[in-house]
């Protein structure tokens, strides 16, 4: 029993840990930027579809709400610089790609560019988006993923490959060992 | 570079690391449920507010409908199990707090009872619901929050010791050290 040891927060996003991803926007051969991302989430599974919350005063807003989808770039623990350096500057006033030395690829399904050197790239094309306050939730629906070839095992992403982040509190951590099998 | 090496793979949920949750719903002092979700993010900091995507057909969909709010626990690394139980069987035909002597105690601002045995719950009341699919998207604003002392640092949740999991292609992983300073 732990009644009696709890203490009351206030209300606030404490949930993690969660994922921290580079989402990608507007045109491959126009205007574009990558914005880094904690408030995403899977959705539902059939179809796959992906929520995203951005702040509407984000440049990467105006791109996704023109264009209609972005795709979501999962990151190595070596790509973490990355992450941080495209969620501490606009895309207003820089060209992140150029900046960074990171490709921004045709996708094959959406208008948004993918990165080429991030090893999973998730298109997605936006079904809805609700209004919450701070920010803006994006729903979209899966319509293709790449994925780097060296990060499979068996045609699934496998994550002692890929060696993933996952985001707490303002941290990136890599995953330890596994607490249990897959079911 | 990575081109020439990608693979295509089938649009799914390939959304990794995601948190895995317990999810408590009902009414403290009537007919209750916990379901195991991992389709679950943050979706907006002011208000806070999380999403959880929840299949229609659970036991549990038609509590968040009827009441209105749900708890967000978040598990403890030793508590993988829990949730690996409360995944596979149905609130329908057991009642898994009398089941795994988890004691569900009355919240402060929802009628869904919290976990006293989780280390963090999260106090969520329905703002919005979107039908996606498979599964629907219960939006929820976080109203309180509820920590054990022990895993705070300075009044904040602190991962070493909470000693969280994340969920990534049906597996539990600890986190391994910090790929970076908080910033």
């Amino acid at each position: 029993m732990t009644e009696g040891t709890k203490r009351v927060l206030a209300p606030a996003t404490v949930l993690y840990p969660v994922p921290a991803v580079l989402v990608t926007c507007g045109d491959s051969s126009g205007e574009k930027n990558a914005i880094t991302l904690a408030w995403v989430g899977t959705a539902s599974s059939e179809p796959p579809c992906i929520a995203i919350g951005v702040r509407p005063t984000r440049y990467s807003y105006g791109l996704i709400q023109r264009y209609g989808d972005f795709v979501v770039n999962l990151p190595r623990a070596s790509q973490t610089g990355i992450l941080e350096y495209c969620g501490s500057v606009s895309g207003r006033t820089e060209d992140k790609f150029a900046k960074l030395g990171l490709t921004p690829e045709r996708s094959t399904n959406v208008r948004a560019p993918l990165v080429a050197e991030f090893p999973v790239n998730i298109e997605c094309k936006v079904k809805t988006r609700i209004s919450l306050g701070s920010h803006d939730l994006f729903i979209g629906e899966v319509l293709a993923v790449h994925a780097d070839s060296d990060i499979l095992t068996d045609g699934e992403i496998d994550p002692a490959k890929m060696d993933p982040v996952a985001y707490f509190c303002g941290s990136y951590f890599r995953l330890a060992g596994k607490v249990s099998e897959k079911r």
